[in-house]
């Protein structure tokens, strides 16, 4: 599910760039702020009420009912992040007066200490001015009431307060995920544990772990050492490191599903295991990024002995009672080319690739069956005949996961939720594993149990991979949780900038290491220019950076695309700008454009000097150039608006040409201003003209001239 | 050493903090950026020569001579470096090519595998245009060299270099310590090993860690279990952590000697040890800062007993030859009010509480003795009579270090390296352990071993430990390390800001975290007024925090005075800045100081908001109001400077007054920038009436009226 997805996503994309620019006119921006205040994801009721509830030093904690380590631990946890957040320092012990304490947390059960698929992780939040209630039938609907709670939590001149609320949630789907792939690019303990921190914050549920790949094997065997000592240069989770992260999971009310990609996707084990290869090797991990040959030979009983030993050992060490088998992107290559393995599917009857996939897929599938394992895998391996509580698990979209639904499987959904892909929270947020035009009956929509986003650790290191999973994924677990109809752009972006400082009290680095990679950069000189500069670039979306900027999977990861995040959050407020300006050609609005203009050019012509002085920024020249061009194209468009004097249609035809080049991307990365510029540019012509019309018609008629194949695709 | 050292620190402060300004006016910046370049500790000798070495992605090492894990090791951490920095990739493989090679390391033995003291840390390192090369006796000196190497790749519009040099390095002092109170605020591994490796790039070579007080019993105890169990809420290292920091810190080429600090600060011994306590007790971890009663029962057999056990089992867990047993700050309360420790030094002939601990070292000595360890203890060890192998460690001075060095004893200084007291970096680096005017013969100054920074952590969580201990600390490094001529304040600072950012690839968070420590207290609101507050503001200095604001071990380190950073770098250039309009008062000048002055003025009008929506602010309140009248009176100054009007007196003595008030500080925080508007505001008054005086006598004169009682002192 790697490159194939590209072209997809690219058409998604440009429909999304016009749908997205329409929400962002949102009116009842102040509306959705009152009734959703920080929390993300939205609960399924809200109630607020009037009262707020006062936080002091002498704030207590009680519960009642059946109370466990796991959400004692997590009371103390949450009450350190509140401490944090208000310098205050609370007991720590745990009271039980009920009816003294300013918060009290009742559960029914504690639910499976490990959890599991479907369990109950519903919960009710009353706030009144004496207390918070949450009421909950589990712990881990507790956790997630805390998490809500926290949210709440608010200050102003009086003081912290929780303001009163009835709140009865739950979510809308029963599994939640996060893809973390560790093969690609191995990634530390603490790594794992923030960011399961991070998705509980969020109330994700499932961390999907991606072990193997054919850059590296990831897991601890004790019945095959050879695959991990021979396919991870020394960067491998040991058993006891897995059982650590299952256990912080769970305390977390996280699932952890291990993934072990086969038949392809393997080179890591035939490193190895030459002999299970489907051509003779030898092999060695991969290091570039890409789909690959290497695959398990499925004509070899050697590779089902091995397999049958290694499921066994891997479903003890996984309590969960899924296993992901990956099963994507084999081309079959080497099954082709190897007579050996012709001749066996001959001799069964077998007629193409796909089937003895099949074939494969059934033998796994008795050894899974046989430890009580569940199989997942992607597209590739749905096949009519598997039995019906696989799990399909779709890259390639809402459209296969129906049909899939539709023949009585389970399914969960990725498409859409790349989130390497490097694309806008808006376009993730948009996609809807069950879209409200769903062909699917009520009882084939249950099938689709939710959806995972996806970490493909290509081009991520510990340094820069929070700032690539977060603060998206929000909006993402937002989508996973809360009805459909939470969907308003404006106010998702609104939230998002409030998670996206609360995460950072759990360690995530996901806005402090941008600053930290910018200063790596400048060899000693001041980066102010340089952050100018990242607030409004992206790095290119899809698969384009590797074509761009080839690496492998040992480069360093520390350039300037590295550093640059998507969702640029001043080309945002920017492209917004433009649009208010097309509306209300005021010359305030104007002259809050040129405000940033300039501010653009000072730090272009600032940075151009940076570079001449940092080796690292050499990349960078060509991406400085253009961004002097962008700046002044744009400072004569606004003096054209100023002045209310149209250019000369040669002019805007020179300035859209430029615009053209400097839309080519430079060391792979983009400029994410360029619709504004090009609605100036256009505009600068237009307005004057279109004195007459009404604001919306008018910047709808420049946009249509501005996007006219966007405009036509809507 | 904890609160006594307070007053003698104060008056050390007054005195140089005009050797500080005075330094400040060195005249020598190029030629010694020219001359020193990024090294820092600065080398024993350096020759530059003319040419570079340039770096490209084939750049290749090899090894010559004894190489072993270690050292390959420490290579390619140092190439993954340099990757990061440089963005190109380097081959993984060693070469033993040493004729092609553009770095070779040639080492003649691997040394001790555990450092030890006295290890040969020197190395030679060459680097022509074609080749660098390393040579050095030890494993431990090809690493030191390997940081010198990494400290001196530069870059700019023709790409990476090593700048052509030869340089015979060594260091000064052979004990270089970096001391972590891992007892009252608890540690994590992640923060030992990111400060290790910090202390690897300044060359610091002991980690001196704190374990156990009246805090916190931080270490795991296979012997008496109870000790760690009941003393440490859980938060303690257990034996195999302590082993993976050990081997942690020998890979860098670093000492670990553990501290044991008793008879007092024994509070969490006791905790589980009741009837080895002086007093009956019960006894429970102590959650404030400060000097405590519970001792040890030096009269008490069950005390040795527990205590030969433990050292015996400690011995064996720290390989280190030298074992620290605290013995500082043992008011004897205990002891005077017990009748049976009163009838036993009646008894026994034991005069005084000083004699009585001497008698108690004296029994601890025996069992480090017999498992080969060599006792270290701060200054109140020191008698006589102890084996002169016996290290005194001194928080007291100089004076008394000299004192034991002459009666034969070695010595280890930490008095002027006290970090926790928030002083800046050129007040440590002023203090020698071997001033140039010792007394001290050649051979008594042989056994002043060298000095250790001590980090208390009273104040510091894992958030905010590295922004206490980095970058002040790698000033200390260059003063254990480099000769004693290498003073120079300014160029230190320079090269200080180029660690900085170093130090950054390492994991430290002592630069990021302030940031993300700022937006958590801002409510969800803009933080550049916060920032610039910060960036001219410091915590109290010595131990008025807890005075002024008191909080406990469990409370939480987030306010603004944890963000806060001694050294504030923008009251520095201020204080320089005003520095030079006193010798220059050209309308440049006086246009930079007003450029500061009103972007203090708008951010703290700023902030005055921000302030009334974050509750976490409440108590900044006042030090904004500060800031408001402080921006205010320098812009009135600021004018008359630049009008050549002097304001009457009386103006002067209002403004003087006020700024009295602000001296006092707020939320124990202090401005660093009250004597450049001090200067500023006499200089109002006096600039007019010395237009006919020198330039520089001009700023002395009002230097003088500004600051009399300190020029009386000097």
């Amino acid at each position: 599910m790697r490159k194939k997805i590209a072209k997809f996503f690219l058409i998604g994309w440009l429909i999304l760039s016009v749908v997205g620019a329409m929400s962002a006119q949102e009116k009842n921006a102040t509306a959705l702020q009152t009734a959703r205040r920080n929390l993300m994801p939205v609960p399924a009721n809200v109630n607020w009420k009037d009262g707020r509830l006062p936080v002091t030093k002498s704030f207590i904690v009680a519960v009642k009912g059946q109370t466990d380590e796991r959400l004692k631990s997590y009371i103390f946890r949450v009450m350190r992040r509140m401490e944090g957040r208000t310098i205050l320092e609370f007991t720590r012990e745990l009271s039980s007066d009920a009816g003294g304490a300013q918060l009290l947390i009742e559960t029914q059960s504690t639910g499976n200490a490990i959890p599991k698929l479907g369990d109950d992780e519903s919960y009710n939040l009353e706030i009144t001015e004496r207390q918070a209630k949450i009421s909950a039938p589990t712990t881990v609907g507790a956790m997630r009431g805390l998490e809500t709670f926290l949210q709440l939590l608010d200050s102003d001149k009086d003081g912290f307060y929780f303001p009163a609320v009835s709140i009865a949630d739950k979510p809308r789907f029963a599994w939640r995920g996060l893809m973390i792939d560790s093969a690609r690019h191995f990634q530390p303990m603490e790594v794992l544990k923030r960011n399961l921190d991070a998705m509980a914050a969020v109330k994700l549920n499932v961390l999907h772990w991606h072990l193997t790949e054919d850059q590296g094997f990831r897991i601890q065997s004790k019945q095959f050492p050879e695959l991990h000592q021979m396919g991870s240069d020394g960067l491998f989770y040991t058993q006891d490191e897995a059982r650590e992260i299952i256990r912080y999971a769970a305390d977390r009310g996280i699932r952890v599903m291990p993934e072990f990609d086969m038949p392809g996707h393997a080179t890591a084990w035939l490193v190895s295991h030459p002999e299970i290869g489907s051509a003779p090797g030898p092999y060695k991990i991969e290091r570039l990024p890409g789909i690959f040959d290497p695959t398990l030979d499925p004509t070899n009983e050697k590779t089902y002995q091995l397999l049958e030993v290694f499921f066994k050992e891997m479903s003890a060490l996984f309590p969960d009672a899924y296993l992901h088998i990956g099963g994507d992107e084999n081309e079959g290559k080497q099954w082709t080319a190897n007579h050996k393995i012709q001749a066996f599917m001959k001799e069964k009857g077998i007629k193409d690739n796909h089937e003895l996939q099949t074939y494969f897929n059934k033998r796994l599938l008795v050894f899974l069956q046989k430890n009580g394992k569940i199989m997942m895998g992607w597209d590739e391996i749905f096949q009519p005949d598997l039995p019906k509580d696989v799990v399909i698990h779709s890259w390639r979209g809402q459209k296969a996961l129906a049909e899939a639904a539709r023949q009585g499987f389970q399914g969960v959904l990725s498409n859409g939720y790349y989130i390497d892909l490097m694309f806008p929270a808006w376009q993730h947020y948009a996609v809807d594993p069950i879209p409200a035009d769903s062909p699917l009956s009520a009882d084939e929509q249950k099938r689709i149990l939710g959806g995972e986003a996806t970490m493909w650790s290509e081009w991520v290191s510990p340094e820069t991979i929070d700032s690539r999973i977060w603060t998206r994924t929000a909006a993402i677990a937002e989508r996973f949780w809360s009805p459909r109809e939470v969907n308003q752009v404006d106010d998702m972006y609104r939230r998002l900038a409030i998670v996206n400082v609360q995460l950072e009290e759990l360690g995530l680095t996901h806005r402090k290491n941008q600053l930290m990679l910018l200063r790596r950069l400048a060899n000693n000189q001041d980066i102010s220019a340089l952050q100018t500069l990242v607030s409004i670039i992206e790095p290119v979306k899809e698969y384009r950076r590797y074509q761009q900027r080839p690496q492998n999977m040992l480069s360093p990861l520390t350039g300037l695309i590295d550093a640059a995040q998507a969702d640029a959050p001043n080309a945002r407020i920017f492209n917004r700008t433009i649009d208010e300006v097309l509306l209300d050609n005021s010359a305030d609005n104007a002259q809050k454009v040129r405000l940033m203009l300039t501010e653009w050019r000072d730090a272009a012509d600032k940075l151009a000097l940076v570079t001449e002085k940092s080796a690292a920024l050499t990349e960078a020249k060509p991406l400085v150039e253009d961004w002097r061009n962008l700046s002044a194209i744009s400072l004569e468009a606004i003096s054209y608006l100023e002045k209310s004097a149209a250019p000369p249609a040669e002019w805007r035809d020179a300035k859209l040409k430029t615009l053209e080049e400097i839309a080519k991307p430079k060391a792979a990365l983009e400029f994410a201003v360029l619709s504004g510029v090009k609605m100036l540019i256009v505009a600068a012509v237009e307005m004057p003209n279109l004195k007459d019309v009404s604001p919306t018609e008018r910047r709808e008629r420049i946009r249509k001239i501005a996007f006219p194949s966007a405009a036509a695709n809507k």
